[in-house]
């Protein structure tokens, strides 16, 4: 009577700037095909800068179907959405947005960053997510590197150079 | 160099109780039928009873798609979604994920329903969202009717009392 | 070497509309300064209106002191607090505030109310809080009057017809 | 015909691990008792630990009144809060309850800290709230020194590494 439920596919979150460098947005442009193309979902936090970046990348999969791009936002409507997320998710709850982001996530990636991706970095951690932080020379993601942010885990981040390295370790696989 | 960005599908919340009766059930899972059919996305609060009864509806339409099937839940992981939500949204929140599940939802279907449902139509009041309740003898959306809520808007909750009827004025057509 | 651990002293949550009729006011003005004479502390929403007017009666009790005002606001910061707010808990979550104002209630008092209102009532019945409706004749406080919201409970919201008798139900005494 | 409205006391989160080192507890006691000497209100995140500490040495400055020590809890009860709490904040909103007690706060004192203290760090700094780190040689708060998070801000971290530098940088004084 009803399609057999499969499994859900796997949900990637890309954290980034607002304001990314263009090595940064173009990593971000990258991962974002990337995960399409092997199989998962992508989730941003909705807005411009990195998170565009990624998920215009997805739009150019061509594994993408509509509703693999999704954005979990800080404000309470979806108009704020870039215009390639596919599904808006308004969760009004400001920063609080990032928590649900990373709650929704099977793996995190995080590329760059200031104090934001910091944060979400540091929610995945106590959340055990797998972290995946693409190395590209500046903010949070490279200045972290391979390494356990306390001790309630006995594994560390995951540090990739390349996009395609993140897209990788995100899917262990 | 990407998909040019086109007008996100509508998203319709439904919204009834975890021990419907079987009228409400039947009346969900074909609510959730007939929104995919006429292109609009799911979304319930994830969990079981009337939430799952339209989830397994939605997945039943030809034109069904994975990722039209999107469960808002209270807890803070995917594993309690119910097994035909395409995508999970945990948002931690508890009863703090109806405001999530309405704020994504562009129009909102109530069937049956106790405090939880009442609570969501007096959310997405608020809103300013378009409001159907389907009434079928039990529960708010019977209660209510077309009525306002206060004075705030100019216009009613909209009644429908067959679940066609319900999908076409959610929809605007 | 520190201050024995006591009992924390109840709080009561007072709802009710921002744009309140004269007696709505004058009533949850009165009920304010009731609960600080009875040994509560009272919550609010925190901003104008019915919230302003309790908080303003809080003010007034001979037993008040300066940290028995709670208001629990919608935005991310304090500056929205009506100056009789002792300690505001700025939540950022919008509508979602009511959830947090509920939570932290031993009882709830409702007076008058519009759409807001109702969703507290309808979130204070799904925690099993103690539930004060106040009927003025006006609002969903008036309409709902001694009745049950869904069959989860066996008892009903609590009703009451004067500002005095609103406050000894909420505190069961 | 009611108090005049006056300006609120300061309020300072103390943040920490819930497994702290004697010296993490010790420094959090003596934070605590120092905030309310100098006319501050303190809030936690409720729970034991550090949390608990910073309570419980709040309660034994002469100058504490019921109603000083507030506790911003992760679940949707007050039944988690430590005894010594006057005013309990239960936002149901697990990791999302940092946000709202850094919102609550006009300054932020870290205490030696693993993941949450960090997210709570990061979180404050985008909110551009006044940031102590307590520097006891263990966790971030001592990792991080006096730096900027992130180009944002121009200020930075404010490195103390005695209790009383702590609580006299918070305040300004």
């Amino acid at each position: 009577m009803s399609t057999p439920a499969r499994a859900r596919r796997p949900v990637v979150a890309v954290c980034g700037p607002r304001d990314p460098s263009p090595e940064v947005a173009a990593a971000a442009f990258t991962v974002g095909g990337l995960l399409i193309a092997r199989g998962a979902r992508l989730a941003t936090g909705g807005l411009g800068g990195a998170m565009e970046a990624a998920s215009r990348g997805a739009r150019t999969a061509a594994a993408w179907v509509d509703g693999d791009v999704i954005g979990v936002l800080p404000g309470a409507d979806a108009s704020s959405a870039n215009p390639f997320v596919d599904i808006a998710v308004p969760t009004g709850a400001g920063l609080g947005r990032n928590l649900v982001l990373v709650q929704m996530a099977d793996a995190v990636i995080a590329i760059g960053g200031g104090a934001g991706t910091l944060s979400e970095i540091a929610l995945a951690w106590q959340l055990h997510k797998r972290i995946v932080v693409l190395d590209l020379g500046e903010g949070w993601s490279s200045e972290l590197g391979a390494r356990a942010l306390d001790g309630r885990r006995t594994d560390t981040l995951l540090r990739a150079t390349t996009a395609s390295e993140a897209a990788a370790l995100a899917l262990g696989r």
